[in-house]
């Protein structure tokens, strides 16, 4: 067994459903939060577990550089390594050597590229990223690819999109050979997923996902995106590019976005997505409500003995005032960060809650009516 | 109502009570954690309340400096402002002047000093360090002291001791005049706490302390140690001071020390204790076990699946192992301070229930050996 999903309702182009892995039921759509290096940045284990986290996102580029990958498999894999039973996603690392490598070198063979840490010069592989993959043992596996850099005209796009494709092959074949060496005790396997690139254009997304699901992957993600392109690009790409994937398998939009985009994404039919957002604003003070965003840094809250967000049930709301956030966030104090992620989570998780629940009930839904609305009694 | 103070059981020289104050019950003796500008650095509310601590400790040098003493007191003092209905304990803010400030300079008035953060001047004097903490609202107050230099000559010494007799009064009558003011919204009031200085000086720590019971308190501190005197010094004084203060009456150790120490001054007939070391050493990767110190950082964790203790029952040692605590350290993740803090703390106030079990079962102990035997099966 590796992974199962079935779609359980619809309203409008949007769906929900069940994504059963090796660890555990993952409810669709749903976000997946950010851990990095195996951590979600401030926030423990259990309070990801209060939140109903169902699925972490792990960054095989950080752990293959730190701790590296030999020493998670030997803890486990990543479940065993962070304490996590739930189910986990890696990405293959083609991210991170795209956004974090001015110096990258890419190459038929694969990528060279010099570490952010301490400027030592490693080389990926479809191969090699998915070996450090299955010693890294996420329930989700993802192919490795080459991000196209924004903007790029049409030859320097196809011929991205051709590399991806011969890359998505290798990663299949070493995956077939290899996926019973995960890290795990029980004799399911991991699922890798196909990655769709083709830049902006409408026409090589159609190709890359038909040439991807040819390839034929138990789940798809569209990749490329959030790279620079506007906003309105990204919607008419994605809902472009959902129409040639296959309706049984789940769909993974890498990468995003804001409360409002989840929501938009979630309502063309995407399954999951992930994003940094919500820690890296909470580190800056920035939070999201359902009366809008907050930044907390402000002095008009230093008095403000209201709850950040009215509406929501988190530990933060429930307990300390706009006022106490302030003063944490003003004081430097790492209390700050700990409940500004812990809230901003919580806001991100609740959003999609709400999402499944108007798939269930077949009502369409937006961001800023619907769901929004729902949450007032 | 302000506090009550009982002794229910002894151990020797060591007493085993409860401290009633507006905010509840405090076990004694207790070791309090210290949350210097109204957050234990690191640790959220709901987890201090989970590791069942009674009485948090609030700095009114900082707190003055950062938020405010009229910002705290509008959002309903420290109780209200930090969301902690709990007991809490002030210090006046001497021991910071005396620490943080080489160009203070003090007179019969006061002390002038620089403010750490922009270097701005501000005056303490007896009145104005209770009108502060009166604003606060913590649930015991401690008087304005001046806190003697390490090493100091008789004359000095004396001269030190006698200004800080002179302003206990000032503070007593200031308090006996204001207490009313307090930001609750019930009747009782807050206690003041007299603290005995004298130095190293045997003599002068008897003469400082018969004098302060003169003025008369419903608690005595015992202020001026660990500024840099070696420990056999501390220990000394502590054991002599207490002998002249009364039975009936909380004492209460200033600015103690490592777990083996606490258990040590407890044995001595301490009441109360505060220390920044469970969450400091926590910050740099020092974490206190039943096996002795460990210092997390070492290479020689990153491979080690087990847990840091494997005798504590904390969140922490329930969950993760070395190797990834060692990961989380070496990575600078937040989520290390956060998860060791949690742990030192949890260590700490584990020791002082076990010193509080031997005490109701009438048991000498000492850290190295009862202590930390009984928390094996």
């Amino acid at each position: 067994m590796s992974i199962e999903f079935h779609v359980k309702a619809r309203a409008g182009t949007a769906r929900g459903g069940g994504l059963l892995t090796p660890h555990g039921e993952v409810e669709t759509p749903v976000f997946m939060p950010v851990g990095t290096i195996a951590s979600v940045k401030g926030v423990s284990q259990d309070v990801l577990e209060e939140l109903g986290v169902q699925i972490l996102l792990g960054n095989t580029y950080h752990l293959y550089l730190r701790p590296g990958v030999e020493t998670v498999r030997n803890l486990g894999g990543l479940h065993g390594f962070m304490a996590w039973p739930r189910a986990i996603l890696t990405d293959s690392g083609g991210f991170q050597v795209f956004s974090l490598n001015d110096l990258r070198k890419v190459t038929e063979e694969g990528v060279t590229f010099r570490s952010h840490l301490d400027g030592s010069s490693h080389f990926f592989t479809p191969e090699s990223a998915i070996a450090a993959q299955i010693g890294l043992g996420a329930d989700i596996i993802m192919a490795f690819d080459e991000c196209t850099e924004y903007p790029a005209d049409r030859a320097r796009t196809k011929a991205s999109m051709e590399l991806t494709l011969r890359w998505a092959e290798r990663c299949k074949n070493y995956f077939e050979e290899h996926k019973h060496e995960v890290p795990w005790k029980t004799v399911s396997t991991q699922s890798l997923f196909g990655i769709v690139q083709g830049g902006m254009d409408l026409e090589l997304r159609k190709e890359s996902a038909e040439r991807t699901v040819e390839i034929g992957f138990p789940g798809y993600a569209i990749g490329g995106l959030s790279v620079g392109e506007p906003r309105e690009r990204t919607r008419e790409v994605v809902e472009a590019t959902l129409q040639h994937l296959p309706a049984d398998k789940p769909r993974y939009l890498m990468g995003v976005g804001t409360p409002e985009e989840i929501v938009e994404y979630a309502s063309l039919g995407v399954d999951m997505m992930d994003c940094v957002l919500p820690t890296r604003a909470a580190r800056h003070g920035l939070l999201f409500t359902s009366e809008g965003k907050i930044s907390i840094k402000q002095a008009r809250y230093s008095q403000d003995s209201g709850p950040l967000d009215p509406n929501c049930g988190c530990r933060v709301c429930q307990r300390y005032s706009r006022a106490y956030l302030r003063h944490l966030y003003a004081s430097h104090e790492v209390l700050a960060q700990v409940l500004n992620s812990l809230h901003n989570l919580s806001f991100y998780l609740d959003t999609m809650r709400r999402v499944r629940h108007s798939i269930q009930l077949g009502e369409e839904f937006r961001f800023l009516s619907g769901i929004r609305s729902r949450s007032k009694p």
